[in-house]
C-alpha cells in the first residue's frame, strides 16, 4: 500500500518598507524543509508582486546552508519589495495573469511578507483564487516597524526598531547633556499614523525626570504654543531639554507639521525645501526660545540596523516565517499570521495564531490613548511592560574586518 | 633611611564635542591608581575649565569599581564638557585665578582630554606654568571623531565614529536597494573641515562598483553641476544611487553648501530654515533629475554609539589615558599623548608617545589628496588599510532590560 506523496512548491515575496528582520522570517519560512518532506521547491518573487508579473523569481532552494544562515541577521529585504497594488476590479487582466504565472510555476502556496498594504494584496488574491475555485493558497506574514497592524499582539520588525530608538535616544540624551548651556534637542522618529515607535523612547529615560521630557504622538493634536511653554518652564529646572516626536504630528486641524515648514521654502536654487517635523520645531525653538537648537532624524537607521536588533525580534520573525508555512500547509487561504500574548503566564510567551487578513488589511491599530499621559506629552508604565520584553536580547550580525557580514543580490538594472 | 614619598594630586578635564570613548580615557586615568602610590587623589573638572573655574570639581575616588567599569562604555562625557578659550593675554585674571584654585585644590597635574581648542588650554596652562614658576604639570590627551590632530597617527574617538558610519552606511545601502524605482540616498556625515568620518563611509561597500558610489569630502571642491552629471550617468546602471558627503562641502569660493539651503528659506511661521548640506543635495537632485529621493543625516549617533563602538578604538583610548598620566609622572609639562602607528610589524600595532602641545593645538590635519581619487568622488584602497585596523572588535556595553546600562550624573540647573 502506498500512501499518495504530495509535492507543494511554496513562492514567497517580500513588500513593503524594509525592517532589520524581514530576511528572519524568510529565513524561518526556508527553514520549514526539513520537517515538510513535501515540499519540493521554495522560490522567491524578486520586488514582490509587480516583480513576479514580469517574471522575476529565484530558486531559494540555492542558497547554502551559510547563506542562509546569514538571512537571519541581514537587513533590507533579500528579495527586493515593491509597494503595488492590486486592482480592486477583480476582472482586470492582472489577476488572470498573476493566476497563469502561479500555474505555470506550479505553485502551491504564495507567502506574502508585509505590512498593512500587503495583507490587502493577500486578501485580494485569496478571494479571486475562491472565485474562480483556484486551489493556490494565500498567506499573509506581517511585518512592519510601525506595529500597526490589528489583530496582532506586535508585529515582526517592531521590537528591533523600537530597541534601536531607545536605544539611541539614551545614548543622544547622554550627548546632548555635557554642556551647561541651555539646550533643545528634537529626535524625530518614524511613524506617519501610529506613535508605537516614538513611544519606545520613554523608555530611553534611566530615571523618572530623566530626558526625554517630552513625547509626542500622532495619535494626540499637537499645538506648537502649548510645547512652547512647556519647553520654557522645563528650561527653568534643566539645561538639557531633549523632545521626542513621530513624523506624523499634525495641528487640530490635521496639518502636518512637518508640511508647515516647506510650503513656503525654497532654497537659493530656488528649489522648494521640504523639512521633517523635527527641523520645524528646531527652528521654531531658536527663534522663540532664542536657546541653542538641533533636530536629530533617526532616519532609515531606525528599521535598517540589524547590528542593534532585538534577539526576541529576530526569533520571533524566524517563528512568523514557520506558523505561514504551517497555516497554509493546513490550506488557511486569506489568513495572516498574528501573536497572541500569553497573559496568565509568569514569563513573557507568545502563541502564533491565525486571523482572516480582511481583519487586518484595512485596518490601522493606533497607540493606545489609555497609554497617553500628561495632556498628550508622556507615555505611561503600562506601556513599558509592554514593551520591555520584545526588546530582549541582542543580534549581531557576523562580522568580517570590523562590519557586520551580509547576504546580498547584486543590483540590477530596472 | 626614609624615602620622602610623593604625594600627587591629579585634575581631569573633559572638553568639546562628546565621544563614544572620551570616559574610556578617563577609566584609563583611574586605573593607573594601582600601579602608582603616590597618587593621592583623582579629581574631575565638571564641565570642563569653564566649570572648573566657578567651583565645580568632584572626587573620582568615591566611584566603585562597578561605576568605573561602566565608565569604560559611557558614551558622552561623564565630567560634562565646555567649549571656553582661554584669552590669548595671559596677565587676564583668569590665568591667576585659575593657578590659585588649582594650588588652593592641592593639583599637582591636571590631564585634559579633548581636540584641538582643548588643546590651546593647554598649551596656554603650561606656558603661563612656565613663566611664573609654577611646578603644575598639564598634558594633554586627544579625542575627537573628526581624526584632525597632527602628530598623532589617529584620535581615539575616531574609530567608533567610523565603524559606525561604515556600518550604517552599508545597511542604509541595503534598505535603499529594495526598490526597483530609480532612486538616490544621500548620507550626511560629520565633518566640517576635514573629510576622515566621511571616507570611512568607503569601507560600507560589499563589493568594488557596490554603493556608496559617489563620496564627497571638504577637503575638495564640490561642483553642483559636476555630481547631477554623475548621479545622472550612474542612474543609467543602477536603480538605487548612494552618496556619501561631509557636512562640510563647501563650492570653489569656499562656500558652504549648507548655506545655500537656509539662505532664503523660511517657514510658514516667517522663521528662518536652516537646512544641511544633504538637504540641499536632495532639493536639488529631486528637482533636477526628477527622481525619487531621500537624505538622512547621521546626526550625533555617530559620535554617541557606545552600543557600536569599537573595541580596538576602547582599548586605545584607555590606554591614551593611562600614558597621559606617564607623561606627566614624568613631568612633560605641555605635551600631549600621541599614537604610533609601528610600520615594520606584521600585526597592527600603536606606541604611545608624547608630542609639544603646541605641534598640535594650531593645526587641521587633513585628509591626505592621496587618497582622494575619480576626480574627487572616490577614495583609495590605501586608505582602507589605514582604517580597518581602527574599527576591528565590538565593545558592547552591559545591557539591562535590553538597553544599554551607563554611569551618569543627574543634570543640575546651570
Amino acid at each position: 500500500m502506498q500512501t499518495e506523496t504530495r509535492h507543494l512548491n511554496i513562492l514567497v515575496g517580500q513588500s513593503g518598507g524594509p525592517t532589520a528582520v524581514i530576511n528572519s522570517t524568510l529565513y524561518g519560512i526556508l527553514k520549514t524543509r526539513s520537517v515538510y518532506p513535501e515540499i519540493t521547491g521554495i522560490y522567491g518573487m524578486i520586488n514582490g508582486i509587480e516583480g513576479y508579473l514580469k517574471g522575476s523569481m529565484i530558486d531559494l532552494s540555492l542558497l547554502s546552508q551559510e547563506e542562509q544562515e546569514l538571512l537571519k541577521t541581514t537587513p533590507g529585504a533579500y528579495l527586493g519589495s515593491c509597494r503595488y497594488k492590486m486592482p480592486e476590479d477583480q476582472t482586470s487582466p492582472i489577476y488572470q495573469k498573476m493566476f497563469d504565472r502561479l500555474t505555470e510555476d506550479q505553485i502551491d502556496i504564495v507567502l506574502y511578507i508585509g505590512g498593512n498594504d500587503s495583507m490587502d494584496t493577500v486578501a485580494k488574491l485569496s478571494d479571486y483564487a475562491l472565485k474562480t475555485g483556484s486551489s493556490i493558497c494565500f498567506v499573509g506574514i506581517p511585518k512592519t516597524i510601525d506595529n500597526d497592524l490589528c489583530e496582532t499582539d506586535h508585529t515582526p520588525g517592531y521590537g528591533s526598531a523600537a530597541k534601536f530608538v531607545a536605544s539611541n535616544v539614551r545614548q543622544i540624551v547622554m550627548d546632548a547633556e555635557v554642556y551647561q548651556t541651555k539646550a533643545v534637542t528634537i529626535v524625530e522618529i518614524m511613524g506617519r499614523n501610529a506613535g508605537w515607535l516614538t513611544a519606545a523612547a520613554k523608555a530611553a529615560r534611566k530615571y523618572p525626570e530623566d530626558n526625554p521630557v517630552l513625547i509626542y504622538l500622532p495619535e494626540v493634536n499637537f499645538y506648537m504654543d502649548q510645547m512652547l511653554n512647556d519647553v520654557r518652564e522645563l528650561l527653568k529646572t534643566k539645561n538639557a531639554i531633549v523632545i521626542c516626536i513621530s513624523e506624523g504630528i499634525h495641528d487640530e486641524h490635521g496639518t502636518l507639521i512637518c508640511e508647515m515648514g516647506g510650503r513656503s521654502a525654497t532654497d537659493v536654487f530656488g528649489h522648494k525645501l521640504l523639512a521633517g517635523a523635527g527641523k520645524v520645531l528646531e527652528n521654531t525653538i531658536r527663534q522663540e526660545l532664542g536657546v541653542k537648537v538641533r533636530s536629530v532624524e533617526l532616519n532609515v537607521t531606525q528599521r535598517s540596523s540589524a547590528v542593534e536588533a532585538s534577539f526576541t525580534d529576530v526569533m520571533e520573525a524566524v517563528a512568523c516565517g514557520v506558523k505561514g508555512v504551517e497555516l497554509a500547509m493546513e490550506g488557511w487561504s486569506g489568513f495572516m499570521v498574528t501573536m497572541h500574548r500569553i497573559e496568565d503566564k509568569v514569563l513573557y510567551d507568545i502563541d502564533y495564531r491565525g486571523t482572516k487578513v480582511t481583519n487586518v488589511s484595512n485596518e490601522v491599530k493606533s497607540f493606545p490613548e489609555k497609554w497617553i499621559t500628561k495632556g498628550g506629552t508622556d507615555i505611561s508604565d503600562e506601556f513599558l511592560s509592554y514593551l520591555i520584553p520584545l526588546i530582549q536580547g541582542e543580534s549581531y550580525p557576523p562580522m568580517e574586518n570590523g562590519l557586520p557580514r551580509f547576504i546580498y543580490r547584486k543590483q540590477s538594472i530596472g
